[in-house]
């Protein structure tokens, strides 16, 4: 199987906690895939941000899946001991996860119709860094 | 690494949440494997069902289940602003997560001896679609 | 794309619930690599354990993330109707997951700084097993 370089994606981020929509820069990182079947797998370096796959039409799926995530796990609780004041943001990376694979047929991401790749940022405003692996199968 | 062409699952659903064990099926789709090693990248491409690995023995597992997620994520909220009325779902399906990845040993799945692999319906009833990717090593 | 025989960690844990570092072990499980790129799939076999990668250098970290994960998800509901009580440990085991896929540059594990991968028991204590696949691209 062979696999292209290990590619880094540069995202700034602006809020605490927001959701900011990839697919279009990982689709724009294919070219070299050239028509193979394959998979790509998408990977968060960091501890306080994950990544999701979810609904990119209204903007008010993201405002609420923010918003309803930071209901269940508030920036802050009387019994935190973590100093730096991001307990929240470290539970919110494991819960929505570190990373995920996406298939390619005949060079495309699959998709389902209303599917984008969402970076999670959980503990912004940062600059943070994307992984993404290529592999053809 | 050889990989086999991508499989599709019709997966009919009778409930808004719902869980639908689909080990069986996916075995089935394990004959061209031929008794080698791998990995089946099972994918739903919807963005308000999700895919999980659990216990397939009582039934009761997944009720309270179904029962416990939706008393954290509850169907309306007051400050839910997407139209459509599900916004519980789509933050459901992300943190259950819209892949799992199972190892293939001697063409067989890998998996505990309580394991199965459930299709998550967070708003149905629906005609969904799941894929399954085989690729041997 | 050549792959390793799948090894077994062996894991013994001492709380209901808790968080333990496996990086070291899977790291000294990477000498057959000898340097070639390629991804671990480390998998869980269990319907009541988890694996999350999250942050390996303040412990109440980890603490913290176990507490507020308990209180969302406690123990005991008046509902629950699973006669095992351990219907939380089944859910929890969901919304961690149950693998974590992570990338090999020249037979180094790609983590980010902080990032270490860990073992989540929530109904211990138990015996557990990991399982860790390798493959190279």
């Amino acid at each position: 199987m062979p696999s292209l370089p290990l590619k880094t994606l540069k995202i700034p981020t602006q809020r605490r906690c927001q959701m900011i929509d990839l697919t279009l820069q990982i689709r724009g990182l294919l070219s070299d895939v050239k028509g193979q079947d394959g998979m790509v797998i998408v990977y968060v370096p960091h501890t306080t941000a994950g990544i999701t796959i979810n609904e990119n039409a209204d903007p008010d799926v993201q405002s609420d899946w923010l918003e309803k995530l930071g209901q269940l796990i508030p920036h802050r609780e009387v019994y935190y001991r973590h100093g730096e004041g991001n307990s929240d943001s470290h539970l919110k990376a494991s819960l929505v996860g570190s990373s995920v694979t996406v298939l390619l047929e005949r060079g495309q991401l699959i998709l389902g119709r209303w599917q984008g790749i969402y970076f999670c940022e959980f503990d912004g405003p940062r600059q943070r860094d994307l992984l993404v692996k290529l592999t053809t199968f």
